[in-house]
């Protein structure tokens, strides 16, 4: 046995069964352990941050690790920023980055670099094997600090030789995980306190309180005491819809958190910091918590959500259940000019129970939520660290975590761009999911924020930079390209055909909607 | 006068005055100010990885800094991998990176992380401005450190409110350049001993010793004293073709390399370092200097060129002129199924004089030196830190920088599928490309490299890692789903009579050559 089939066998051991993988000549050990054992899962994408954002994505639905496979400090490079997503979301990974072997890195052969200082940035954890009879245990250790509440990313960097060379037989004994923080009794009194005021009060809450049963504790909160109930503006995951006690989001723009949070006097954070404003702006706040609102911190991101919640409800004397969405779908549209809305409506007509909707329509997506409301139970997942590109490699590892359930990739057309090549796993790995491309032919963000950050009227050149339409992109042909099933819909009956067949059939199916 | 406005006025006063951009929110003042000055030139990539990879192939050809224009950590993330190849190929770039306003930092909003970290291992020099009043004399300091010879990558972050707020009116005047390192006389004298020892002798060389003049003062030594050329196995730029001193260039394979070096004596390194296997092997060395060989360095990679090596001819008495490659084309091959040897056959008779060939072939590129080594003088620029997805943008940005020359990217699928976005950026700017995918629908080098890391056999699960046949990419739907012109070849006549068409005609265009 070597050390990289030590490692494998690790990490199966301790649960992690999925890698997602784009490997080079240094981690060809790495994949030959790999397909010696049949009970490791691997899927290829084409490139890194394909791999990264799927491994985000598996872990937000799987609610445990799967391993990537990444080559060296550049493939780790291309992978750092959907690592920044996986952070902000907290979600579990084991990054497994190749390396040249030990005594090989003096020589400084053109792919050196320095892997744990690319790694630091966007790991929790780093650490770089030293022999290979360490590396097994390394590989524990990593599955460790990755589950350390909520979630981790924990980076191993395995140098060749640590992993051709002989190493024990077997794999290393998963480590315990470490448990949440435990409830603080006297944040649960102060939030207690401040709900009972009868002065205004939200519960601003993400990480595990967005889950059903959490929520349901909220919502017993939110009954007992008046207090309205919000999430972030994103999200890792939440669960939503006919049933389940819903959380409003905190708007993108800070005016309209300002306009949403106005006489707020009490903010109780739930897993979560104080409101900020997403960007700077010249002359406007960052911080967003109201004038005059006391913040109190019911518990932090590694604390113990349900243990604080229910004992926040007992606290304020909270009735057995709280309100919950009320079930019921959107008309589609009749037909006309194809909008953001009129897709929306077509998406909550028939999303089907169970849909993992992965969200990054940009502004395309302002009216999913409301049109989504009371739909049957799904799953929304946000674009956490802001950084675009993560919604088509997070369908990817949604779909391979959820095989029986349908994924929803809602895509503006710039972010897709960032990301293309998850695609071609989708059809390799027939996954079933739908993508819809919101195709709008530019960074339609950018030019609302251009405006915002207080530059003059935007030139010709200027304007250049946030326009996509020259060339225009013809997204069937770039999906059919990668063998993907594919049809434009440019008006709502056209698109209302699509969707309708794409969310009553398995399989990968893009559907650009030209907007 | 803001601090973007300064900046701008300094990057274009020191002769930066194309900007390669995917720019985010806290950049909107950097693109206000782009607007404002007609003599920058903006092009738009839809990925970050274009835009670096593009500004190292401009600097190639330009020999000065493009700056890139990128969206804070994790967009500097997706640019590193380019970022790595530019710093081996000692390409001079600019790296202008939006950050948050200086006083937002605190909050920890989403899209916050350690820009510097993520900076520092692919950067020689990284500054964050502090205040608008710093922007432009940073501006100018980065300009000076990217020029330092041979050339650095320089990484300036800009703080949202260092943008924003005045500055000075005008430009920071341009800071003199570093001179390259002095003629070392010693080292001189040694080489020169060395070389009219008798013994059998290599020049091995890289950076400027490559260029055409220096090539003819290297031709000019090796005549004198039967000293053989050879230029590292990746190298920036290479002048070649017929009436150039031809160099050899060092094999990718460690045992080839042995092969090619065996019985030297001694080895006069002009720029470079002792050559080294690319990756570590079980068993096998990684120093490729050949047992007994003595090694002397002429100069650094910093060093003075045309200097050094014309005090090395003069100390030889090496006479006016070297050989040089004599010239002739290949005939192109008559007809039947298409492989890389009738490819290289094709694109030897037909490419044009001043072509510059952007070689990411990889495995399907062993044939094209030879067979275009007589073609008319042209450049060639090579994958330098061997991290893939670097050909495309190169290619851009070659074209960029060279608007009368034809630029040929000859790509291998695996790689070109990295950094795909290139094509829509090579059509919206109307760039004079010709690209030809090598697809084999594999990652070869893999399947080769599998075998020699001593691996057992792979099993499928394996062979699947190194796999892109499941499903077949459709390279010539994927081009047109950017408005690229495109088509595919599967027989030699098919091949010849599009490469010879691309090749005559001006414009973006590609061919899927299906070998």
């Amino acid at each position: 046995m070597n050390g990289a089939e030590s490692l494998v066998r690790t990490l199966v051991a301790a649960g992690v069964d999925v890698c997602f993988a784009n490997p080079g000549t240094s981690e060809m050990h790495f994949v030959a352990a790999l397909d010696d054992n049949p009970d490791m899962r691997c899927v290829l994408g084409l490139f890194e941050g394909v791999v990264t954002g799927a491994a985000d994505g598996y872990a937000r639905m799987a609610e445990r690790p799967a391993a990537t496979l990444l080559h060296l400090g550049p493939g780790l490079g291309n992978g750092l920023a959907n690592l920044h997503n996986a952070r902000r979301a907290r979600s579990p990974m084991v990054n497994v980055v190749g390396e040249h072997a030990t005594y090989h890195r003096q020589y400084d052969a053109p792919l050196t670099a320095d892997v744990e200082g690319v790694a630091r940035p966007m790991s929790h954890w780093v650490r770089t094997s030293r022999f290979a009879a360490e590396v097994a245990r390394d590989g524990a250790e990593a599955v460790r600090a990755a589950m350390a509440p909520p979630g981790q990313i924990a980076t191993l960097i395995l140098p060749a030789d640590t992993a051709w060379n002989p190493a024990p037989e077997g794999a290393a004994a998963p480590l315990p995980i470490p448990a949440p923080a435990p409830v603080q009794t006297d944040a649960v009194a102060a939030a207690a306190a401040a709900l009972r005021s009868g002065e205004p009060a939200v519960l601003l809450m993400n990480g595990a309180a967005l889950r059903k049963d959490n929520l349901a504790r909220a919502g017993r909160i939110a009954a007992a005491t008046g207090a309205r109930l919000y999430s972030d503006t994103f999200a890792a995951r939440v669960e939503r819809g006919a049933g389940i006690v819903p959380v409003a989001r905190l708007p993108y723009f800070a005016e309209q958190v300002e306009e949403a949070l106005a006489g707020v006097r009490h903010m109780i954070l739930v897993g979560t910091r104080p409101p900020v404003s997403f960007f700077a702006y010249p002359g406007k706040p960052s911080d967003l918590v109201p004038p005059g609102c006391e913040v109190h911190s019911l518990l932090s991101a590694e604390g113990d959500f349900a243990g604080a919640l229910e004992a926040l409800a007992e606290a304020v004397g909270a009735p057995a259940q709280g309100e919950t969405a009320v079930s019921q779908r959107p008309q589609p549209a009749r037909d006309g000019a194809l909008d953001p809305q009129s897709i929306a409506q077509a998406i909550g007509a028939w999303m089907p129970e169970g849909a993992i909707v992965v969200d990054e329509a940009a502004t395309s997506g302002f009216g999913l939520p409301a049109a989504t409301a009371g739909c049957p139970p799904h799953d929304w997942l946000g674009l956490t660290g802001g950084s675009i590109g993560q919604g088509l490699p997070a369908a990817v590892g949604a779909a391979v975590a959820c095989p029986d359930r349908k994924v929803l990739s809602l895509e503006a057309d710039g972010s897709g761009m960032y990301t293309v090549q998850a695609l071609w796993t989708m059809v390799r790995e027939q996954l079933d999911v739908t993508v819809v491309i919101f195709s709008n032919r530019k960074y339609a963000i950018l030019q609302v924020e251009f405006m915002r950050v207080g530059a003059h009227n935007p030139g010709p050149k200027a304007m250049s930079m946030l326009d996509l339409s020259n060339p225009e992109l013809n997204w069937v042909q770039i999906a059919q390209g990668m063998g993907m099933e594919a049809s434009r819909a440019s008006t709502v009956a056209e698109f209302n055909t699509q969707i309708e067949s794409a969310l009553r059939h398995r399989g990968p199916r893009l559907i650009e909607a030209v907007i």
